[in-house]
């Protein structure tokens, strides 16, 4: 999937694990697309100058990013190549760690009047995040992701764009990514800097800890003001505009690994799986060979002629040297949905036997390989695929909903109910009096002398009863709280 | 397509310079891995100690590259933002300005025995090369790119790939871009820093300068010497692998831009075209405009239902408000290959009303549309796209094959040719002695003297009679020389 590349933070995405990435990337940029925004591509680096005018996003990022503060390289006697003194910038550059404020600028120039709202865009993009401790594909120095970018006339219109987006990646991750979520507000504490309102999907890992997998923030108008965004209204007036911005990155391959994954290794969904199956022939590098290769490109074709979850079967022969039985198991672990694995009698006899990555063993504990006719295995594969992908959601969800507690009506009994560090944590769900400021504060730093953050506030607004257990007061919504990643 | 990004030497690429950028990505993409390719993703930041390994490759590129230094930022009272002096760096990071340094180290990694090999490894990402002059998507500090990177067990196969590679380019740009280019190796003087031999494609725009427009690179032992690439062979002795790199760029787009464009804007290929088909509805506000969009539709779904160059033909159905007029002429200028307007009595008579990009104008100077049935249009548009396609081909090579001036026999003459700065260039062919070191840098030191450059030696290998106009030996093979972007 990916390794340490030896640069600091930064990581090497192998062939499966970017075959994923352009998986996500294809069905999430036909979502976008579908909904009138259309990508474009700004620059990597950010002048200090424009990065300082929004104080809010400023004090959030500036603790994190890479700085250029050189063009060129000179050699050096003592030390060989060192950053020539002579080409240092006069303004350092900020490699983006967002691009608010870059897409702002363009944004600035692009408005002029009321005709040319909403504007939406969006970007593919690497971006850069000093991070002091990494991990693999969840918080990485650099990144890849989207970050798209709207502006809107009025506020309804920019949080009808943020919710829209929300509802775009819980859809996703639950469709595509089969990884149940919870979309809703986060709390004041973690909004995006800058933000008015920050929204996001968190997912449970198999671990108990939370996710937070997308996110879609309200700008209001503090980002236009920064920028200089403004429309001329049908009145004639100049107006500011309301902006949006939203994102996901190659963290979801992180959740998705953490939320399909098994003791043999990663069930990738079929949506996203680069093959859906693979077929090995088992090659005994003799006269036999030929005859198998042919059944087992026949059987090739076959399926790929069909289609599972609107798409063309993707199904590759691998005819690579070496034993089926070896190949197996590098598939297994990396996650393919089906396996099949021919032999001459299987050809002979019109026969496949097949693997499903999520039954793999059987109950004398051997590999659970299914015998049937190629012709029932042809006209069950494309249900089987589906079959697997929605499976995959409902042991998710139901792992899920099984570690959400509900009841908890004090400090105390949060308390006490974290307290065992062995135990399997998982989510706590809590009516709260949505306190701010100073008041919120408090609360937050209670949660993290437990380790705990508060996730969201559910869009599915229930009413709630009693009293919040940090201030007392009424409870007024629920909220998620977890450990989390 | 793009502008100014207010970031020095950095562009914005606007959606529909995005847009043409994503086809070339898909299609080109789609070759990358039909030749077994697979896509990787590598670090943007390499740090100093892996950039210095290849004396070569470093002397080449350290001239010209982005450094950072700080990963952090501090509020100062007199300056506001500045870089950390306590986040400094131990070791300076330089954002790639290309990547064979760190995926040499990965493939050090993933590299054991002659089983691993070829190793065949592509990205798609963005570079950094500090340029002092930039010039829109041909010359800019930071462009997007793919790279690929290969790794072989010997020579031969090493240079089979680098020639794939080499002719995978030429027929994209001759195919899909409509481009013709002269496929070819630079003299030594052009080779990429730490390449035993570069070959590339070369186009003549068509202010007849050159273009430089792909590359591919055999780099010998040298990189894996540098990076420890090495692999165990059959007999079990460790070897040193044989590797490749190879890739092009946004400058693509630069080369359509300057090949196909005419007074009126630009004329995409259709195989690039975003939309190769617009369709105007000339909206009255009126009672009338529903069954107008409700023909309109139907001339949509019934293109789109089409096949042209192999794909489903792409097809956008203009609704925003303007008047078609307005908006048709937004649309020439981008390029779209057929633009149909359609009003109220063309629906009512089953008629459209076409304009081929590339015959805009009538006899007398009016916009050159051809009013059919509806039937017979859609029974021609995929030949239509085709046709255009062929023919922006055709034209720019016919063009081209003009401006080869062949038959100069001193470098009196050719100086005399390249005198005058107002004639229109062209390229010159010229039969030479392939001089090396000292002599051929006095051969580019004249040339330099004429503004010209030697641009590659064609791989179709005609004999070569006459002697070298510099060098006054026989000549061994053909080169051409022009000026160049």
């Amino acid at each position: 999937m990916a390794e340490e590349s030896g640069v600091r933070g930064c990581m090497v995405i192998k062939p499966w694990g970017y075959g994923i990435w352009e998986r996500i990337q294809r069905l999430m940029d036909d979502r976008i697309k579908a909904a009138g925004v259309e990508n474009c591509y700004f620059p990597l680096f950010i002048p200090l100058g424009y990065f300082a005018k929004e104080a809010e996003h400023v004090e959030g990022f500036a603790k994190e990013m890479a700085v250029v503060t050189h063009h060129r390289l000179i050699g050096d006697d003592k030390d060989g190549l060192v950053p020539d003194p002579e080409a240092k910038l006069e303004e350092p550059l900020v490699v983006r760690p967002t691009s608010e404020t870059v897409i702002g600028a363009a944004m600035a120039r692009w408005i002029q009047s009321w005709r040319d709202l909403p504007l939406l865009t969006n970007q593919w993009a690497n971006v850069v995040r000093w991070e002091m401790r990494t991990r693999m594909f969840l918080r990485t120095s650099e990144f890849l992701w989207q970050e798209g970018h709207t502006a809107h006339a009025s506020r309804d219109d920019a949080m009808a764009e943020t919710l829209r987006a929300l509802e775009m990646y819980r859809s996703f991750a639950e469709d595509v990514l089969a990884m149940p979520v919870i979309a809703g507000e986060k709390p004041e504490n973690e909004r995006f800097p800058g933000a008015v309102g920050t929204w996001s999907i968190e997912a449970m890992m198999q671990d108990g800890k939370a996710l937070q997998a997308g996110t879609s923030h309200y700008l209001g108008t503090g980002f236009a003001h920064a920028a200089g965004i403004q429309y001329q209204d049908k009145e004639g007036a100049q107006q500011y505009c309301h902006t949006t911005s939203w994102g996901v990155s190659t963290r979801l391959i992180g959740g998705v690994i953490m939320t399909h994954g098994d003791d043999d290794g990663l069930r990738v969904p079929p949506a996203i799986a680069p093959h859906q199956v693979v077929i090995l022939p088992m090659l005994r590098d003799n006269d036999e060979d030929e005859a198998l290769l042919a059944y087992c490109e026949e059987l090739r074709a076959g399926l790929a002629a069909q289609n599972a979850l609107g798409e063309p079967v993707r199904v590759l022969l691998d005819k690579r040297p070496g034993k089926a039985t070896g190949k197996r198991w590098g598939w297994v672990k990396k996650g393919v949905p089906l396996i099949l694995e021919i032999g001459g009698r299987d050809a002979a006899g019109g026969q496949v036997s097949v693997l499903r990555r999520d039954r793999l063993w059987n109950e004398n504990g051997k590999p659970d390989f299914k015998a049937m006719a190629r012709e029932e295995f042809l006209a069950t594969a494309s249900n089987e695929l589906e079959a697997l992908q929605s499976e995959l959601f409902e042991q998710a969800r139901a792992r899920r909903d099984a570690n959400i507690v509900r009841g908890i009506d004090s400090l105390d009994a949060l308390t006490e109910f974290y307290r065992d560090d062995n135990r399997y944590p998982g989510w706590v769900e809590l009516g709260w009096s949505k306190p701010s400021g100073q008041e919120l504060h408090d609360v937050v730093k209670q949660l993290k002398e437990l380790k705990l953050t508060i996730r969201n506030t559910p869009m599915e607004g229930e009413p709630v009863a009693g009293n919040c257990i940090f201030t007392g007061k009424p409870a007024v919504e629920k909220i998620f709280v977890a450990r989390a990643y």
